[in-house]
C-alpha cells in the first residue's frame, strides 16, 4: 500500500486525456499533473529542446512525494523517455510500449498504423517498439502537425468540414495501406477519434496512448502493491506554466469535468 | 550617421517578413533577430507569459549594441510595447501604430477589418489606435488562431482546399461587413496575402504589419540623422532558441533567401 501521488506531466493540455482515465480506472489515487502550457507545443521542437523542457517538468513534479511518474505525451516518450528513466530514482512510465503493445494485441492483420507529431514521427520510437514486440509487423506511419492546433482551438467535431479535410488528408495513407489497427501516439489525438473512426470506419481499432499507459500504471501499482488505500476520493492537484484560469477554462473539454478555480500556475523555467 | 544594428524580434519566424522588407528599403543597415521558436506561438498565451517572454527577447537583443529595437511581432506589440518603451533607454518600435496609420491612408470608406492572434484581438490595441487616428472607423475585427500554425506547417498556396477553407471562414465576417481595408495584425499573415487577396477580391487593400513598421524605422534613422553610412552590405545575424538548424531551413520562406548555416541556439531563459 503506498499512499503517494501520480505524477503526470504533458507538454499542455493533451495529457489530461490520460488522467481522465487515470481517475476512471484509479479513482483513489492522488494525482498532480502539470501542463507545460507557457512552452506548448513540443511537437515540432528539436531533440534537445524537448529534453530540456522534460526534465524541468519531472524536476517541478518532484517537488511532490511521488510513487510513479508518468509521461503523457507522445513527443516526450519517444525523445526524453531513456534520460528521464537514467536521472531518476521512481518508475517512469512513457506511451510508446504500453500503446505499442495494445496495437500489437488488437491487430489481426500485422497491419499496424501510427499518427503523432512530427517529433514523435522521427523519432522511430514506436516502430521500434512495434517491430520488437512483433517482427512481421507493417507499419504506416504519418505525422499530422496540424492536429494539436485544430484540438487546442476546440476543432474536433464530426461535422466541421475544415475537421473532416484534415481528417481525410491525414488518414487518407492508413486507408490505402488497410490498416486494422491506429495509434494515436499523441495525447490530444483522442478527441478527434470520433472523427477519425468516421473516417477509416469500425474495421479499424484505435489505440489511445494515453489509456494504454493508463492501464500499465494500474498493473504496475497492483504488481508491487503500491496501491493507495483509498478506493475513491483521491485528491487532485493541477498546475500550468501558463494562466490558471486559462488552464481551467479548456481542462473541461480534455478532462470531462470541471476543475474551476483548481489550477494553480508556476515558474517552469526555475526548475 | 549611426553605425550600430537594428534589433528585431519576434515570436518565432514570422519576424523575418519585416526582416526581409527591412533588408529591401534599408540594405545597408546591420540587423540582429531574434526568434524565439523555442517558446512559439505566443499568440494563445496570457498577458502576464507574455510580457515575461518579450523582457527576456529584448534582454538578449540587447547585447548586442543596438540603436532601435522592432518588435516584428503583433501579440508582443499589442501586449507589452508599453512596458518595454519605459523599460528601455533606446526607440522601441511595434507594429500597431505604423499599420493603423497605413490603414487610416489606405481606406476610402472607414470600414477596416483587422485580423490577429487571439491575444492581438483581445487586447484592442489596434482598434484604440485606429480610433484616436480616425474617430469616424468602422472596425471589424476577427482573431485567427489558425494561420499561424498553417504557415509554420508550409500551408499557405493558393489552390489548397484546406488553405481556402480557413482563409473563407475567417474571412467570411470581412466580406460580409465590406471592408475596403484589411489590417494582417500578425507578421505570419503576409504568407497568406495571396489567399487572402483571391479571396477578399482586388478592391481590398491588405496592410501588411511588418512592412509598415519599417516604413516607421526607416522615417525614424532618417529624421534622428541615425542611418548607417553604408548604403549596401549590411551584416545580418540570426539567433533562435530552439534548434539552429530548423531555424536555417524554415527561414527561406519567410524571409527568400537561403541563410543557411548562419542562425545560432540560445537559452532565452537566462535572459
Amino acid at each position: 500500500m503506498d499512499d503517494r501521488a501520480i505524477g503526470i506531466f504533458d507538454s499542455g493540455m493533451g495529457g489530461l486525456t490520460a488522467v481522465r482515465e487515470l481517475i476512471r480506472r484509479l479513482p483513489g489515487e492522488d494525482v498532480v499533473y502539470f501542463g507545460d502550457t507557457g512552452r506548448v507545443p513540443y511537437g515540432g521542437r528539436g531533440r534537445e529542446t524537448i529534453i530540456k523542457y522534460a526534465r524541468q517538468d519531472v524536476a517541478f513534479l518532484r517537488t511532490f512525494d511521488l510513487k510513479v511518474i508518468v509521461i503523457a505525451c507522445g513527443t516526450v516518450s519517444t525523445t526524453a523517455l531513456e534520460a528521464l528513466s537514467q536521472e531518476n530514482p521512481l518508475p517512469v512510465i512513457g506511451v510508446v510500449e504500453p500503446a505499442a503493445q495494445a496495437a500489437v494485441r488488437a491487430t489481426r492483420t500485422g497491419r499496424v498504423g501510427l499518427v503523432g507529431t512530427r517529433a514523435t514521427i522521427a523519432s522511430g520510437a514506436y516502430e521500434r517498439t512495434l517491430r520488437r514486440l512483433m517482427p512481421q509487423v507493417q507499419v504506416t506511419a504519418n505525422a499530422c502537425p496540424l492536429f494539436v492546433p485544430l484540438v487546442e482551438n476546440g476543432r474536433y467535431q464530426v461535422g466541421d468540414p475544415l475537421v473532416e479535410l484534415v481528417v481525410e488528408e491525414y488518414m487518407a495513407p492508413f486507408k490505402a495501406a488497410q490498416v486494422d489497427t491506429l495509434v494515436l501516439g499523441c495525447t490530444h489525438y483522442p478527441l478527434l477519434w470520433d472523427a477519425i473512426s468516421a473516417y477509416l470506419g469500425p474495421q479499424v481499432t484505435l489505440i489511445s496512448s494515453g489509456a494504454a499507459c493508463v492501464d500499465t500504471v494500474a498493473r504496475l501499482l497492483e504488481e508491487r502493491d503500491m496501491k493507495s488505500g483509498r478506493t475513491q476520493g483521491g485528491r487532485r492537484r493541477y498546475f500550468a506554466s501558463d494562466s490558471a484560469q486559462d488552464f481551467d477554462a479548456l481542462a473541461s473539454i480534455f478532462l470531462g469535468e470541471d476543475i474551476q478555480g483548481q489550477a494553480q500556475q508556476i515558474a517552469i523555467e526555475n526548475y
